[in-house]
């Protein structure tokens, strides 16, 4: 039996993915079983690091999505149009649809889905989170017997890329961004991946399936890597801590409630914690659940190579599933999406969590008495107040409180800010 | 529809698991549909943490087996017989097998398999390695695009808590396996955790996972934990590195062949990898493949609840494919085991490594030179020789060795013996 795909986009992950079907000695031996069918491009006569043969090419991707010849659609378009038009014509074309568009998927995953589950089709899309680590198959497949309790995970390689290397050179951000641009690893406009959109894009299909439920990305509360300076990142390390831009979807109320935290920030990380040793472009997603405890994922988050290898084993288990069973008669609950409802999403000022705040202030001694007291009078318990450097005639001191309701610890700080003491509150983090 | 389940064994797994499949809720809506129909049991009047029905309860486990109104058998009882037995005539009975036994998996798996495919049943395994961790599923499902080159990992929670408790506390090996014991971490036979037997279980089964080929379980090699002293764990501190018990399955040859390495044996690990930072009972699988890179997967290796968190979602799996296909027409090739070839085993002696030896000498700047000599003599290049203690009236060095033919490097090491001034050679061990 031979399984043709019609890939859509012939880029970095496309070519990555030629390259596995097209050399499939020493992999599982159903990859000899699929061949590339059609592949739709933007121009047909750009040089390109594979040799296709020029009839597989084409411009118009529509009538890829529809070809009665094709079994599974993979989507490496990237980006919400036409990716998302194309995907739907290809469901309703009867096709099978692999994808690593985590944008589309985030955005229109409910439109999607229920046009999957009405025409009897898969839509996998293991690439479009953390790259070539395994984590949305475990999610669906392995975990399910539990009660996910959180989620969350070091999810855009491009900012952790960045906060590593500020970390190990002591740079700032600006410099780093500039030479990771340079080599590849950051876009002409960062701005998805600095200002955390990517990461949120994938905490919101990965809350998706831990937590059963659809989830809204506009509901992801996001703070990207801006504001992170090269001091901060000194202090946290004195501390005991490393600064990872982290996504979390967290189960806030136990018994009947599908409350969730939903949020990307940087995030001091306790160096002993799994997630503090994942650096540079490596990924790594935690996920706690009962009665499993904790397991982690870790890996490559992106690239050619890691991207395609997902790919592939989506289409591979999507051609495992067409052998085995030929046309289903109703889609493995497991695959396909059966979400109902949507997820209730709890307010940012309900969050409960500890902060890292540095302050520049004038008149130190008589400045801890009032940070104090500030704190305190909004029930902000603190950890830790620690003087920590002088910066001109200004000292620094660097607070890190206990657990603290979010709306609290900013009354707290609106309170602090018209001290006379306080010059200025350069950094506000939270703290894992 | 509902699909009921046959326990065979409930003690700690199977009581894990019977309180997921009894408390649904919050996990995925598919458990809803399962149900334990029998369980077997060596004593039905045993006190129990949950208590189930009387009528569910049997002595007789073959009759579990052979029930017509099971759908799913899932074999707890861990041993080889009747486990194996069990789980063939429950083959037999045209039944799907869900199972936790790594012993016998890996030794009468090509058995089990070849009466499985007759039969068009799955034999899934999920909590045989790795506990809770998901690595069997994404090996088989996620990673199968790739041509794997290495798969190696700390498989027995046992044995790296106790080089954890050693390395932390400076503690002795013996002192460490009795506290182990009274935690109920360690057997009171803690033969097939300490010598490496366990270990080599998995490491049979995972290469044959990822190398597509049968393995032979006596083809690991395996040394186990006893021999590691509070000595070594110390200097290696020294040197950069911790002592795990690593089993590893490893490609030695490019292209055309299926030459692997398969063993198991304490190991110097820098503290740099992944692979270092997993402590205590946590176990930890690294993988690497072309083109993923390196992907880590970590968690709870043992344990009621993480191990019932593998054998459940095993069980979903199958419903979740009888739901979507009812009877299969031929097996899911990336669910059901295909080989057809054992793999090739490369000799030990041909092993290429780096080694870390400790020498007690009595004559040191006479010794430094024999030393290099001997090591020279045969190839085998030093990457260190470092005095690092006395110990009594003798002083004590530490060799690290570039990578080496294991066999050159045993033949300079009876040379070394026979030198005078060498007292005795108390520890050898491998260097990642």
């Amino acid at each position: 039996m031979t399984f043709k795909i019609g890939l859509l986009g012939f880029g970095v992950v496309g070519t990555g993915t030629a390259k596995i079907l097209l050399d499939p000695f020493g992999r599982h031996p159903v990859l000899k079983e699929i061949t590339i069918g059609r592949v739709g491009v933007r121009s047909l006569d750009k040089p390109r690091e594979i040799e296709l043969s020029p009839q597989l090419l084409t411009t118009d991707l529509e009538s890829i999505v529809t070809d009665p010849e094709i079994d599974i659609i993979v989507e490496l378009l990237g980006g919400l149009e036409p990716a998302r038009s194309l995907i739907l014509k290809a469901i309703a074309s009867g096709k099978h649809v692999v994808t690593a568009n985590k944008a589309v998927i985030a955005r229109f995953g409910d439109e999607i889905y229920a046009k999957a589950n009405e025409k009897g089709v898969y839509v996998l899309l293991e690439a479009a989170v953390g790259g070539g680590i395994p984590v949305i198959k475990p999610l669906k497949q392995s975990l399910g017997a539990n009660r996910i309790s959180s989620i969350m995970g070091i999810v855009n390689g491009t900012t952790n890329y960045i906060l590593t290397e500020m970390s190990q050179k002591g740079a700032d951000f600006s410099e780093v961004l500039a030479k990771a641009q340079e080599l590849g690893y950051a876009e002409a406009d960062p701005t998805a991946d600095v200002d955390g959109f990517d990461a949120a894009d994938k905490i919101a299909i990965l809350a998706s399936l831990g937590f059963g439920g659809r989830v809204k990305r506009e509901d992801v509360y996001c703070e990207g890597i801006r504001q992170v300076s090269a001091v901060d990142i000194a202090y946290a390390d004195r501390l005991g801590f490393v600064i990872k831009l982290l996504a979390i979807a967290k189960d806030t109320v136990k018994e009947d409630s599908d409350t969730l935290e939903l949020r990307v920030h940087p995030t001091l990380v306790p160096k002993t914690h799994p997630l503090a040793n994942a650096n540079g472009v490596y990924n790594a997603i935690l996920v706690e659940g009962e009665p499993l405890g904790q397991v982690m994922f870790y890996g490559p988050g992106a690239g050619s190579g890691p991207t395609a290898s997902a790919v592939v084993s989506d289409v591979m288990n999507i051609v495992g599933i067409l052998k085995s069973s030929g046309k289903t008669k109703e889609l493995d609950p497991l695959l396909s999406c059966i979400h109902q409802h949507y997820c209730q999403i709890a307010p940012m000022e309900d969050l409960s969590t500890r902060f890292y705040a540095r302050f520049l202030c004038r008149d130190v001694p008589g400045v801890i008495g009032h940070l104090g007291m500030a704190f305190g009078d909004h029930g902000v318990s603190l950890e830790s107040v620690v003087q920590i450097g002088i910066r001109g005639d200004l000292a620094e001191i660097v607070v890190v409180t206990h657990d603290v309701r979010e709306g609290n610890f900013r009354n707290a700080l609106a309170a602090i800010e018209s001290l006379e003491a306080i010059d200025s509150i350069p950094s506000i983090l939270r703290v894992l």
